[in-house]
């Protein structure tokens, strides 16, 4: 079965709206250091949310690609959202959504800097629509998944271009896969938050205390199925939560 | 080569950035008729501009998949934005990336409704920034494409859910075909604007004059040719610009 | 009968308001070349309205002199208000009328510049306010209008300080008019959309391809007797709209 | 001598852009009691500013006709700007002007209640732009209008639409004019400020304290010649002002 | 009884909530001259409102401490909100208040600046939400106040910086005293409003026309008793208007 | 030495403009459980802040009372700002005293609620502004706190309306101290984010799984100068951050 709005008919949709739930990749678009890819987050995001989806046969909607990323925008290729432009347009996505149908929403989230501007939005909508229900689950940070990580890759896994992004991207492109020379990133840790000049003088090549050089396709495939795991079971428990009064 | 800029790294990008061009692909998430998919305008968007890219060796960025699609919101499965926040997003977009190098923005867009609010974004734009320069190409009105679409469908090409934008997507899609019976749509084409409810009451399966049953994925992959081959000229003549001085 | 709202009290607008209808002239103030007047979008808006509000005893409201103008700002005299700025103001007049009893919206509208978020606007209010009505009626665009433009001036009318719009504001404003050297001003229309400096320097005296040496009060006073009528018409079929339900 | 920006074309601006100076009458459209015009705020202070411009030589913008009525809402005809839409408004023009050549502006304002949104306004555009010098003229607050109107009307001149303002109005619209009972309209002043329907509970004919019935068009006159006079005045002390530094 | 806000839980609050007022003093941060407290007008709001609850039994939330304060931007330790920015905080305080039981709201203000857009936010909040009832009381502009500052200071009470704000302060923190010379200060009065820097220059040490060695704590104690009663006076008359009905 | 900036003069804190840096303490106003105080956030946050400011001698700043406390809002004395409006203070805040001198900004924080608007707003304010120095210090995060508070309270502390927190307040005003039936609120844990009035029915008494009749006013004093000890060090790092270029 087919779950992917995009390809889909309004009356195919129209047939399952009773479940009431949709599934809402996002990501970002931005340097993920000398051999990530600036979609690594939107690109995982949307591809574990079609997974999660054909796996429950809940509906997926298309990845929202672009997200918050200021401190990487003096890398070529990085775009961000303002704050607020994050939190309209994804109060919007909901209220649309809301109106012809929907009332749980599932968002899959691949990028840490998404999470203060959705949260914020999360907290007003439901303040405005206190009958919705909404879960932002950000697939590195799934217990399941950091464990598997943290065995792996142990500290070399880093905090921005991790080996374990690096890994599932090689996963899902491997031709884009492209040799790194081994070692650890800096990651001086001082100050934060920094604006984009002084992060890339902070950290010169985009990534943060990672070595994405022990980045194979095996282990992100093995980390592509334990993150779509434990979704699955993420998504479960949100589906039985009480929809019930407010 | 590669010029997706979602599966380069930003050294990759960087190597470049002497092109100063970015193709931007934006559509919608709307319904199109009982048989077009929800995501027809921005699936063909991105379709469109992978080729242009491909052809051209200009580097295409994610596609902007959301776009304001108010009248649909009564049918399953549509989501809008408001004006502000595409009028918000496309402002963040650009700007982000003229900090980081690109300063020619070449959006292909797939979706009518998009329109008013990105060319009113534009117009802030470049009265903000002189140095930029920005053009909107909407693939279904290049000149090409809608003389053969004439020629091929006559008046049954409809405004919504037309012939040509479904045919596009069976060549792309052609997995997500599905038969429709023959008829044209009826298009009373008394009113406009219309509010979302109005609209589904007056074009009850959303299609709004066309005939989809003649969609065939051979006219489709024709028209994507012409349309690919028209936009190439379209760029190569941006590119022409002068960009000194103002 | 007096159909302006500006010089009638709120119990005569009263007595009238089971007409549900008022009239909106929209326009701009900024420069329309060499000779023509930097008021020629609202002055001309605001005549058509108020003839067509005599024509039909529809109530006129005061005139929105300021609309989006940001590509002539290089000129001496032009105001521009933002795309929000533009949308926000029609939203407020629009949902302040429908307050006290106006449920039908008819614009005349002189600038072609204020469509894009005018349009925009009306998406967005016709979603949160279903059962009102609007219509934006460009005078220089009816068809009527067109045709006998092109009869009379051929390609000289050009697109921007057109011969038609000057013929018209000489026909209002005979003491306005100003002597210009014939001849059709420069039109490269190898770009747009374009900032303001650079629109000074691509079309130096402000026209687009016009020659208003052309314009005339006799052909202005005939081309306002069309536009007259034929918005006559426009409105008359606006009101045969059904208003019932959404 | 032609000084009403809407009926000059560019060049004639720009042979008087060392004068850097620009008049822009600001209004209201509300109801104004039984027998007041609902555009007796932007119809006054658009000929105050049109007299001013033609005794000084000074340009004078399109009227700004719609300002903030809210309180006047519940009554048939009025039109109402939200905060943010009148500080937007106000700050794009002055921005707009300024970037082509203008850097002192003199507002002439008809309507208390656009004091509020616009003194804010003013604060942050010259945070904004040191260089800008901006002045409100309200006239019926002029020292020498307030004088001569209890001079004649006493406490039966009221708080909306005064005994004054419906002078004026007679005298520039005489076949406005509108027979009225005598009788002082109530003024509870036990409240403020109020919403709309409150208001019109108080206040039930829209009048404040008021005896429009002892207005005639020759104290119209009156009251007009010595708002004009005193506006002389405050913009030759205004256009006195040391420009130079910030 | 402790009628602060801050200071009790939600149970002891529900327990007050038919009493359905709440006071909110509202201040600004900014410079007092040279020897004026940055402070001067949130401290005293503050003091002012915690009086006024302790004397009529009513609720007193947290001061708004930071206000609309541009024109003191130039000297160090001065900060100021945007108008919409107070205009959003003033609204959301309101509308979080009257969710969770209240319908009354006595702002208690010490600072001029806030009136505006103050206002702004108090017509738009009545319009949207007829049944609140709302006053704003300027302590310093309460006509017992006025007159006591007059007979005291005369002409040397000056218009920022007053003798009288810089008495109360004294009063209310004595060990914050710092001796000034006398003499008045400078008030040019030729121009209104001025951005930051000229104010400075306008106005060196940042008071207008005021003489605070004047000030003592004695007269402080005064006023702030002759403030306080006069405000229990106007509190009292809020709460016997009429609530039934919009 | 006095180190409140609202206790201060201009001149006092021009004298110190050297230190470049300002302590700004941020909490919440809304409720904390059947006995802890409404002010919990803000009041430490505050009296953190002082502290910090008397230890180390750098400037602090007025305290912002509100915060964002969107889930909260169905208890009686909750106030909470939307995010854009705690976006655009923190902006406010910090662009006016970066304008008057400070380049330093360090955020004493009391409530989680404003993480997430805050970093959103940091990330958009270093964008904006490269040359600026921000940290936000939740104090409840500080591990030298939860270490302590893990071994005094253990599970017990709970989520919201800690033990920490209450005992904190406990010691900062013991005369509002209020005693409460030992007992672990309950904490379901099975949904976030909701809505106010779900919150209410998930959490009746507003705690979320604390115990807070463990609170004394001695663990509180402990805790508080635990705090204090670690936001010195804090500090003391902040500033020895590298401010040269970017």
């Amino acid at each position: 079965m087919n779950n992917e709005l995009a390809t889909l008919s309004w009356p195919a949709v129209e047939k399952r709206i009773s479940q009431k739930t949709i599934i809402i990749p996002v990501g970002s678009t931005e340097q993920h250091g000398p051999n990530g890819l600036i979609g690594t987050d939107h690109l995982i995001a949307g591809a574990l949310a079609k997974a999660l989806g054909d796996e429950t046969g809940i509906l997926v909607a298309p990845t929202m690609a672009y997200g918050m990323s200021h401190h990487h925008l003096a890398f070529p290729g990085t775009a961000s959202l303002r704050p607020e432009t994050l939190i309209m347009m994804t109060t919007d996505i909901i209220s649309s959504f809301a109106r012809n149908g929907f009332s749980r929403f599932f968002f899959v989230n691949g990028h840490g800097g998404n999470v203060s501007s959705m949260s914020a939005a999360f907290s007003q909508i439901l303040t405005d629509s206190p009958n919705l229900r909404i879960q932002l689950a950000s697939w590195w940070l799934l217990p399941e998944v950091t464990a598997r990580e943290k065995e792996v890759f142990g500290s070399e896994n880093g905090f921005h271009a991790t080996c374990g992004e690096v890994a599932v991207t090689w996963y899902l492109f491997p031709q884009a896969q492209t040799p790194i020379a081994p070692g650890v990133a800096p990651d001086p840790k001082t100050e934060w938050p920094v604006g984009p000049e002084r992060f890339r003088m902070l950290y010169p090549d985009g990534r943060m205390g990672s070595n994405p050089a022990l980045s194979t396709g095996e282990i992100g495939a093995e980390l592509f199925a334990i993150a779509k795991a434990a979704l699955v079971t993420k998504l479960s428990d949100f589906l039985k939560m009480d929809q019930s009064g407010v």
